[in-house]
């Protein structure tokens, strides 16, 4: 798979998260994600595969085009770090195959807690050894959950398969991203997470 | 409309938000909120006005099912009360009313202040003069999006409107539940929101 290609892509080299596998269970129930939606994941990373770099024109544009989003990326006096950019980009397409093909085991849920950090203080710009804002403003998170579900809908549908199937990837995917965001949060929440 | 026979619903009547109406565009443009979503909200409160007890009966059902939910409306000793079900029943009612048919003013914003407070340490639990556990964790928060996104679509093909409306007002349910639960994450990260 290349991975040890990708810039600054440490799964299966960080510590272990401080979320329990119970939590995680629980995290599962609230979203109902279940061993379909397991199933479902792994169709939709076939589907997704050839597609990752389409899939990140999109979102990048979206960034791009918000300067409230592109500040993150960018120096504290706001111009944008093209190096970050790019390396940052590649993790991402990672991380879409991930959330695909990954079991959500200790491996996973340790790159999750890493994950979440590096949008904080604790861990930004520390990977790509950058000067930029010194963290992802939560409210920011939690909002891109909504470009970052509704836009891959087109890239599902872009395979062989039939609408019904293209729904079942598409639910999963959300209750995927939503359960990741909900674990991202927690660096932030702390004692109240 | 009847608002002041719901217990303790104080909407109008609480303090000015710290969030800014600025911080709100950026956030409404981050969940690509737009002014065909609000006329969406507005069909879409034609719709579920005489199906909201039917929708809380399945959200209700939902926490009900799940002992870690249920647990926030519940002693420390994980005895549910009763009373504190029904009262935040009728004010969650009344919120899905809100999102449909509120402008999303500097009252809405003020009030979307004091949910947030309202399910952390600060004032859970007070407007109800309830004994319960301190604060609902933001992970479940963040995690119910979910369900509460995913269930109100059978509710919105239930009237006469033509599947791509349904779609329609489904988009612009998702995109304000998510900018809520973004503005209700506030008080949980404080300085990294
Ligand atoms: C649902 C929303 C989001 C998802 C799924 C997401 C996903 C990711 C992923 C997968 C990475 C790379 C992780 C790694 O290092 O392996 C990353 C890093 C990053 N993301 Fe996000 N992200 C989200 C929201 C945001 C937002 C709103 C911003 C602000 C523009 C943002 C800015 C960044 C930055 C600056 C990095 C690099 C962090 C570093 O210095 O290592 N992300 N994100
Ligand atoms: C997207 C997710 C959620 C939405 C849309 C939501 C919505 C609401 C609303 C509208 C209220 C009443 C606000 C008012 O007082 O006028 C409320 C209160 C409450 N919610 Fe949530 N909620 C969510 C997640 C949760 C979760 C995960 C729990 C945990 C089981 C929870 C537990 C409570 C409790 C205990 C109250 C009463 C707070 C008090 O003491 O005043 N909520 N919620």
């Amino acid at each position: 798979m290349g991975e040890t290609t990708i810039a600054g892509y440490d799964y299966g080299e960080v510590k272990p998260s401080p979320v329990t596998r119970e939590e995680l269970e629980l995290l599962k129930r609230s979203v109902l994600f279940g061993p379909e939606d397991e199933a479902a994941l792994r169709r939709a990373g076939e589907v997704l595969g050839g597609q990752v770099e389409d899939v990140l024109d999109v979102w990048y544009g979206f960034v791009g085009a918000n300067p409230h989003l592109l500040a993150e990326f960018s120096t504290p006096e706001g111009e944008p770090v093209t190096a970050y950019l790019e390396r940052v980009r590649g993790r991402f397409g990672q991380w879409i195959r991930d959330t695909c093909a990954r079991p959500y085991d200790d491996a996973w849920l340790a790159y999750q807690e890493e994950i979440a950090e590096r949008h904080t203080p604790e861990k930004k710009n520390k990977t790509d050894g950058v000067t930029s804002v010194p963290y992802v403003p939560l409210r920011y998170l939690i909002a891109l959950i909504y470009p970052i579900t509704a836009t891959v809908r087109d890239f599902l549908a872009k395979g062989e398969t039939p609408a019904a199937d293209v729904d079942a990837m598409h639910e999963a995917w959300r209750k995927s991203v939503i359960m990741q965001v909900a674990l991202w949060s927690r660096p932030y929440a702390t004692a109240l997470w």
